[in-house]
């Protein structure tokens, strides 16, 4: 418990990844006496009542504590002239480890939740194909299924900073991408069955719901690692995330797993849906468009400590966050608490996926002064995380998708944490 | 699309686990002519409601579909001279992929759920340490913490089998198990904090429960893989499952990882609590007791087709189920669909975990004759899953507890699906 031992590893307080939170400063846990605790047991405090009577019988359907009810997705106020259009976003800065639990899995629609009868839904193959199909959703539970933890991130995920957002939390901010175990039937088994002709050089994938959302699928990415998921960590996708089926595709930008999946039409040419064009095209500065931009960026984020949270009293923390990437597996993570000036190694504390959130720490001494702390992400590809300001130097200020930037957390000498942005 | 190409793995159906369904077999998807679907698109077919106008919007906590809200944990009867005790077990033969949703996790209480309110909950280390510890909820969360995915199982799972039970589900049956992310502090973070005395051979764990359940750890467990959980599956660990804090013990009885844990004792010889005394003692054939049988042993389930399911015709079958093991990986499943005469290796159709649920399929061709479907799974440590035979040979039939036989499931000539052992 001496001071000598701390090994600094980047400017402004970051310690070496390995160093346990104890170390330098005083324990955390509260030293009690042995009269206190008595000899034999804790009984000696006072009993909570919890402790004095059974408490409730095993039920069918678990819910959570009333002391978790805070943790909630934060939606958007209803516009009356987008009815259904809008999104909720995943409290993040309350999760731990990787996996996103179902309630709290980010949502985004374009007209709404369609409350969906699987025994009135159809999925048909068409277009480009040797023979037609259609699949009622009892069908599909017969196919051989596949289980894959997959990040989905919507592309316009952090979009708020490169509008130049004042304040915010790692919710409100970046709160559009979540983590879960999609189980499904290889987009290529349904494929196969319908005989794709040779000329089919694209998937035009169609919702059920009333904004018919639609995405052009690159076949050869059809092909590859999409999947028709039908369950969502081990239970039947969520109405919000496209019950009864909904396609997913490993490390795209969110929208393309489109949901209520209806239609797959093959065809030559990309189908230009009205939400390919009027939204998820990238403006580009000269005003030009860029489509199909489809891989989402390498990125991470520092979840605690984040935006609008405080630092009570000088000393030790633990800083996590997630990181992931569409390109392949997380490699490493750097933290700096000086904005960027140095860096140090975080641990990866979870287990590491191939397209999925992967989680990290590092622990940071704060001495009561400013910090500004940063996270870079590098992935298996050998991608680096980008700053906003080289991100926007490439990509213009009018295209707000597809921002996988570093977030800067400002730290004041009042421990108030604040978006760097503003 | 011939049958010539089939490739038969075993006996009585089971085909080799690369083919596909629709091999052998009409296609599952239903043809549709060109005209029925239009040239252009699908909406021919009848527009269904819920595509006509926008759904609901965006939620703060996400509910499941009504259409899945028969998917229940199978809780018994809450009995008035045990109150509080009791479990609830997990739908497997409903469920796809390895991660158990929280709210469908099994339970198991000895009297009850703790409405515990975190600002009132202690956790102490004691006994023989140079220091006693007493640490609040809050405390814990600044320490730095891990995440893993592992499966938790009851140690009376499946002893209905041994008692000659007729009938049953896979639920019914073997719903005391299930898999999650969990996320918490390496106990031996806190133990070292504690400084744990060199004749300390035992750890005592104690929940705050009105049952007060406590076990007992040998310290080099201790140290080594353990865990206080304070997160499942991202969130906020279920009351259910021992909220604010629980400690986990990957690979051993589900019982020794104690719920709403608030004592930890350094002790030279096992606590001999009652709950492990009482219960979680493994009675032998010659009445003797064999205590601390910690390890859950090699295991695999077919969930589907299982117990009280039915075919409804003749053809091919995807049969599924999961495999887990407390030594380490999964490294095959094989089936049999001639009550063990003949295997078959199935795929592994999900991401492989050390001591974690594990899916499996293979399909299988039933055409109308009776059959015996079994799974064997062999694990990374070279243990092979035992017959009830065997298994009841070893330990008698006087001990329930640690049953990782092998599940017969018959198929009668009308393809109903029932619990061999009746």
């Amino acid at each position: 418990m001496t001071k000598q031992i701390l090994e600094h590893a980047a400017a402004n307080g970051l310690l070496n990844r390995r160093h346990l939170l104890k170390l330098g400063v005083a324990s955390i846990g509260t030293a009690v006496s042995a009269s206190a605790l008595g000899a034999e047991s804790s009984l000696n405090f006072s009993l909570p009542s919890w402790s004095r009577q059974p408490g409730a019988n095993a039920s069918g359907y678990g819910e959570r504590s009333p002391h978790t009810d805070f943790m909630q997705r934060m939606a958007g106020t209803p516009n009356p002239t987008y009815p259904g259009g809008g999104a909720s976003r995943t409290p993040l800065q309350h999760l731990q480890g990787t996996i996103t639990p179902n309630s709290l899995h980010f949502e985004r629609h374009h007209a709404g939740v369609p409350a969906i009868d699987p025994a009135g839904h159809t999925l048909v193959i068409n277009g480009l194909v040797r023979q037609p199909l259609a699949f009622r959703y009892e069908d599909l539970l017969k196919y051989p299924m596949i289980s894959r933890i997959h990040f989905l991130e919507c592309s316009g995920n952090s979009g708020a900073l490169i509008r130049g957002t004042n304040g915010g939390t790692a919710q409100s901010l970046h709160g559009l991408v979540s983590c879960a175990e999609w189980t499904g039937i290889a987009l290529s088994t349904l494929l196969d069955e319908a005989g794709v002709a040779p000329q089919a050089q694209w998937l035009a994938a169609v919702g059920a719901d009333a904004a018919s959302m639609g995405r052009s699928v690159p076949i050869n990415k059809a092909m590859d690692d999409v999947m028709v998921a039908l369950y969502q960590n081990g239970e039947p996708l969520r109405p919000e995330q496209g019950y009864p089926m909904r396609l997913f595709v490993p490390g795209w930008e969110g929208n393309i797993s489109v949901k209520w999946l209806t239609q797959l039409k093959l065809t030559r040419e990309a189908g230009q849906f009205r939400d390919e064009t009027s939204k998820y095209t990238d403006t580009q500065a000269d005003r030009s468009s860029l489509q199909f931009t489809f891989p989402m960026g390498v990125k991470s984020l520092i979840t605690s400590p984040s935006g609008e949270m405080s630092l009570a009293q000088q000393g030790l923390y633990q800083v996590t966050g997630i990181a992931w990437s569409g390109n392949g597996t997380i490699r490493r993570v750097e933290v700096s608490a000086d904005g960027g000036n140095t860096w140090a190694d975080a641990l990866i504390e979870s287990q590491v996926h191939d397209r999925a959130l992967t989680r990290f720490r590092i622990p940071w001494q704060w001495q009561g002064g400013t910090a500004v702390l940063m996270s870079r992400a590098t992935d298996s590809a050998g991608n680096v995380q980008p700053t906003l300001q080289s991100l926007m130097a490439r990509q213009g200020s009018i295209n707000t998708y597809h921002n996988n930037a570093m977030q800067r957390w400002a730290v004041s000498q009042a421990g108030e944490i604040s978006n760097d942005y503003a």
